[in-house]
């Protein structure tokens, strides 16, 4: 049995601590490769495009859901958010873990097209109360948009049990052993095609 | 989070190898409880009542099954197989891994009572020959037994798809580290009932 690529998709409210797990996971699992989203937001002090996000305008990222290139898009606080399914594909086909940090729209998006390799995670802070106190202190968001951050964390935190896995990131190196865990294990999915395939073969 | 209890279901032809993996897997995972099966057939030497299965009567089985004490049962080879539920109901309770091994209807019916907390593998060798080579190596079945267990491997691994996940035992040392990847991965299976009151707190 040779390794053949899969997918872990991880949920959750900004401010959660996706990033920061998603770090310490792709330090212990080599060949994954972390889906960068493309967006029409405004680039933030710090981050790089082609690294945080593929920064686009308004009109190149319309031109492309035309084009039918996004494995799921969303309209999110006025700004576009969406996953090309090219390099998702090359990666998959390349044996690797694919890491998607999406929303709970996303992740149904991504099960309807791969649901026999995908593995579902979501991750929240211990309460509401933590999530606008960790968001307060990350500084980077103006009081509408944490308003909207709790909003949408509401709503998502109601669709846990859409995931297979539920992570509470109350003390990080816990949590981050808990996914790590579950990123092994979600490397082992195997894709229908292969089943069949197997199935066919061992009457031979 | 503390450790709630989970399942974890293992199907696979008779000759596969389930056993000496879920021993491997038993001295990995501390908090497990292997369930075991109650049967009405023969004793085979070397057995024990009470640790390979609950050895019964006919009668004492068939009163059981009104008494709608068995989580699933099947009649496999005019020999009743059953699983009681109390066991495991009280294993999960104390936070247990419970380990199943049981056959593909027996997956279906620990599914719709535990689905939330269940991660399922099916377990085969590479191919139906190999089979029927460790089957003859194994010396304890006639070969009509032999036959039908064949006849039942080749339908079984038809469903392979409605497990998680399938692991080809062509390498014990690698079945085995598989296993307890997902084994270790299956543990953090939460309830739903656990997660709807995280959600009902989670706001307050």
């Amino acid at each position: 049995m040779t390794s053949s690529g899969a997918i872990l998709v991880l949920s959750g409210p900004s401010g959660a601590g996706k990033s920061s797990l998603i770090k310490r996971v792709s330090e212990v699992i080599g060949a994954h490769y972390f889906s960068i989203s493309t967006t029409t937001r405004t680039i933030r002090e710090g981050e790089k495009d082609g690294v945080d996000y593929y920064f686009v305008s308004i009109e190149e990222f319309e031109k492309d859901i035309e084009a039918e290139q996004f494995l799921e898009y969303a309209l999110v606080h006025g700004n576009y958010y969406g996953t090309s399914v090219k390099p998702v594909k090359e990666a998959l086909k390349a044996g690797k873990l694919v890491v998607f940090d999406i929303d709970v729209q996303g992740n149904m998006s991504v099960k309807n097209r791969f649901g026999d390799i995908t593995t579902s995670v979501f991750i929240t802070t211990p309460s509401l109360k933590e999530l606008e106190h960790r968001l307060r202190l990350r500084g980077t968001d103006s009081e509408e948009i944490i308003q909207n951050r709790m909003q949408m964390a509401k709503r998502e935190v109601q669709r846990i049990s859409e995931y297979e896995f539920f992570i509470v990131n109350d003390d990080l190196e816990k949590a981050a052993k808990f996914l790590i865990t579950i990123a092994k294990a979600a490397r082992l999915k195997i894709p229908t095609s292969t089943i069949n395939k197997f199935i066919i073969d061992w009457e031979n």
